[in-house]
């Protein structure tokens, strides 16, 4: 018998799909998925982010969508031929909808398709200028009422937001603030970023100085201008905050700093949002068409109520709030948590030579940075990535076509190697009393990450502290109440202290809606983040996709943004997308808008 | 009879060339050149910057080299295959020294070398920390000494200059300087930046506000730092000012603004330089082993002198000093100079409304920047090129693979395609009395940049201006006088004058050195820049290279850096090497140090 080459496996089943497609035959469509198969479309079918699961799924989208997206012109894509593996063929292909250009990625089972995934481009007629379209800067020609590019920019820069209205504003100018301004600016979408602090990449410096990325440098690039060769692997936090400086610059954003958002309310008559922000301590009053919350995907802080907060006479903050060791030298210091931030901090403390207990609740995921790097990270974000051909774009695609509901099949392998390939570590950490877990169902970080954004830390050292001693540890037990100048346990140990860091993590991203808008808005929302897995602060039911970001929200003009830089990077582009058709005009029909399980 | 593949016909080249040259046997080596051949080295071979033409120049160059630098390992770059066209057959290979690693580029003609080109990469155990060699960042593990990556860079920008000395100074904080600031940071070369504007970038930011790069973004890269793909084709100053900054900022440069060089002198037995620098108005002494004068390739304003310059009670700049038009939009100007700086200024004056004359004293050289985009750079420097896969790397060393002996011979059928395209232009040109060149041997504008960096302008629209009358003309008829109101001309005519401008280009950059070491030391060290073409402006002998760029000069530890975008990227990389190498105490045997022809 003849082979068929992937090549022309794909093509046939593209074929087919468009054939069906542009007949708007919906069962013929069906047909060519698998019974177990994930469509993951992001805004090109839904105009929202989603993933089809089950043929069923599949025809319940093109049934209310497929007359209004008109897909066509699909195509494999000539420069990443397909490829076969086992059982699985796949590959890449551009595809067009009425108002923008698509790209994607098939894979195919026993010729069928078990995944696929759909991601919008660009819009036709809104392409950004960059490549050949890029602007030529120098205008030829002679022109007496001629302004220059700086002339121009600082007009800009003094009418919008005062005599011209942005048509959306971000609250919040870190990382996923500063990505998505750089796509609305390349997309030609007037928008202000409203941050608090004085400058691009405070929100970086201003967090505890040892801090440097979790995440290795091939994961972390910004659209547009990625890192240079010579980036560190794990960039300190100062550094990351001069890039974000040098990036909001050169990259023109209208980046309003030293500013605070101090209410906002949207008017369904108008469509138009009332935003009052205080810049430089005088109030400015922004009427932008869309507000994106970028504020931290993480949310608003969580401290914990414990008796006797009132009456302690030491310090206590929220980790966020952590100016770092320096001066605690010679302190007694309690952390209460075990994720990143408490392992971090506690390092860090313990370096400058204060008495550091870590004050553990639950039990923690915790992974080795090297090892989370070589087996979780290597094929798609690493050196050796990039020496096999790997584009910053291509592994972000990679990344999106694995679907979120078998996703843990694939992590917990990769936990189980670790988990071997560690075994000492993890032993001699278990013995000093530090209770482990690898998530739920043994999933391990990435899984946590999506399901509830807490839970692990990535140990660059604070382990072996923990695991020495050095760093003191109180496990499984509950703190009763503070007296003041110590915390009692319920089993009935005191631990005295100068310093309590409550490293306690964070809420859902709704509660900055609370705060800035309304509760009433809030709840309307519902909880942001997490995929309704079921398992440990991510109640059912299951959502698919990560509630509320990057796409629309029960409340009209209102989005949220963020994430680490990997998701700050690719997530941008696609909510740039949808609020660039919106400023445009172009119809965006929502496919089954987020509905609301939970408050928070 | 069998085609000999293009891989084959270089592999078996290359392999005699490696026998030859390993066995020591010059003969050998050079009865595999052709009699016209070319070898042109950046310091594999050479420790300098030199072309040998013909076998007897290889041959000499050989027996003085050949033992010291100890050359081997050639293999042609399996990434880079082979091609033919006509009867020219090249390709790529790396190849090794005793203490370096290089990268070359050949052409046989008739199975014959006609071209070689051989440049350093790196030297063996000094590799830039890129990619697999990047730092980590984070530093795993814990450590009480611990110092934050921001302390350590605030030290040692305390440190270095103060109670620690920098290796190298550079004199000069243009693209140049930071160009090589970035390469000798990468290197491990502590080095000082002296600028003596207030900002980086301020050396464009500050000069007439109509300013664009007159090269386009695909020829301009920084290293390390390409400009994103929505960079600007022509950047305006002002967005080339913020990059600069930005870039001096993230690649963590020793940069000491607001600081002007004073003095400097070379003790010749110590080996050290005492540099007097002034900084924020307080004096410091520097004492580096090496100085660099990145000042500007253009070297010193020129000022003709006139009778009567004294007794003129308008304004009088040259136009390094020339503010931009916007206070002289009723003013009657006079530009003297037909340039580039003479064009864009006589422009941005017309737009703002002034009465403008140009005073043209010689013939110049006028190229419509579209097509010298097209047909002159199109190959390897645009949009077209990036698509065809041509890399900046891959385009600078093609670049530098044509000999300059010969260069005009493949310039000739460009500039007349240029001419006929852009015929009718230039016949409205000289119909308003415009003199027109293309160059004593009509070998265009890049050939007169390389031989006396002047002559010439690249037409954005001012020509338009001339050949409609709108900026008004003196062609042909020098300058009698100045009175106090007025310019006398030699035939009798007199033009009204509120403001002079002097745009008389610059002399050559070793009048740097008179200013600030000795009026000696510049006369040793010669002119820079130019060939030895024996065209205008460019006086033979032959020299083969640009006299006294980017490589050792007769002023020991005194190098000369500057140039283009282009130019300061790629040779930056070879000033480094040599820099560094002489840091390492790497032997550096220089062939055939620069001769002294001329002394400006």
């Amino acid at each position: 018998m003849l082979e068929i080459d992937p090549r022309t496996k794909i093509d046939a089943v593209l074929g087919k799909l468009e054939k069906a497609l542009t007949d708007g035959d919906i069962d013929a469509a069906a047909s060519l998925f698998q019974a177990d198969c994930y469509w993951r479309d992001l805004v090109t079918f839904t105009w929202n982010i989603r993933t089809m699961e089950g043929p069923d799924h599949v025809r319940d989208m093109l049934a209310k969508q497929l007359a209004a997206i008109k897909p066509n012109h699909f195509h494999q894509d000539p420069a990443h031929p397909a490829s076969e593996s086992g059982e699985i063929t796949e590959g890449w292909f551009e595809f067009e909808t009425d108002v923008a250009r698509g790209y994607g990625h098939i894979r195919l089972k026993h010729g069928l398709i078990w995944t696929l995934l759909t991601t919008m481009t660009e819009l036709k007629g809104h392409e950004e200028p960059k490549g050949t379209r890029r602007p030529m800067g120098a205008e030829h020609g002679s022109d007496p009422s001629r302004k220059t590019w700086k002339e121009k920019r600082e007009r800009e820069a003094a009418e919008l937001g005062i005599t011209t209205q942005p048509y959306a504003v971000i609250i919040g100018g870190g990382q996923g603030g500063i990505a998505l301004g750089a796509r609305l600016r390349q997309l030609g979408v007037p928008t202000i970023i409203v941050e608090k602090n004085e400058r691009p990449g405070d929100s970086w410096r201003k967090r505890y100085k040892s801090l440097c990325l979790h995440d290795p440098v091939w994961y972390d690039h910004l659209p547009y201008i990625p890192f240079p060769e010579n980036w560190p692997v794990f960039a300190p936090k100062d550094k990351v905050g001069d890039w974000l400086e040098m990036y909001t610059k050169v990259m023109e954003l209208n980046y309003w700093s030293s500013t605070t958002c101090t209410s906002a309310q949207y008017d369904e008559n108008t469509k138009e949002w009332t935003v009052t922000v205080e810049r430089d301590g005088k109030e400015i009053v922004l009427r932008p068409k869309q507000l994106v919350l970028a504020t931290g995907m993480s949310g608003k802080a969580n401290i914990p109520k414990f008796k006797g907060q009132d009456v302690f006479k030491g310090e206590q903050h929220h980790s966020s709030q952590h100016p770092g060791p320096d001066a605690y030298s010679n302190k007694k210091v309690v952390v209460v948590g075990s994720n990143n931030s408490a392992h971090d901090i506690c390092a860090a403390l313990w370096e400058a030579g204060a008495d550091v207990t870590m004050v553990q609740r639950s039990s923690t995921h915790i992974v080795k940075s090297d090892s989370l790097m070589e087996i979780g990270l290597g094929d798609l974000y690493s050196e050796r990535a990039v020496a096999s051909g790997m584009t910053t774009r291509k592994a972000d695609l990679i990344f999106a076509s694995l679907p979120y509901r078998i996703m843990h099949e694939f992590q917990i392998p990769i936990y189980n190697a670790i988990r071997e390939k560690d075994a000492d570590f993890y032993k001699r950490l278990e013995k000093s009393g530090f209770m482990l877990d690898f998530g739920d169902d043994d999933s391990g970080l990435f899984m946590k990450y999506l399901r509830r954004g807490s839970g692990y830390y990535i140990d660059v050292g604070a382990s072996d502290l923990v695991a020495d001693g050095k760093i003191k540890l109180v496990s499984g037990v509950g703190i009763l109440e503070l007296t003041e100048d110590s915390i009692l346990f319920e089993d009935g140990r005191e631990l005295k202290a100068d310093l309590i860091v409550y490293a306690t993590g964070y809420g859902s991203m709704n509660g900055w809606a609370a705060d800035l808008i309304s509760q009433d808005v809030a709840d309307k929302v519902g909880k942001c983040w997490g995929l309704g897995s079921a398992t440990t602060k991510d109640p059912g039911p299951w959502e698919g996709e990560q509630r509320n970001m990057w796409k629309p929200t029960q409340q009209e003009a209102l989005w949220f943004h963020g994430g680490n830089l990997h998701q700050s990077r690719h997530y941008s582009q696609y909510l740039s997308l949808q609020l660039k058709a919106r400023k445009e005009g172009i119809p965006t029909p929502v496919y089954d808008l987020q509905k609301v399980h939970h408050l928070s």
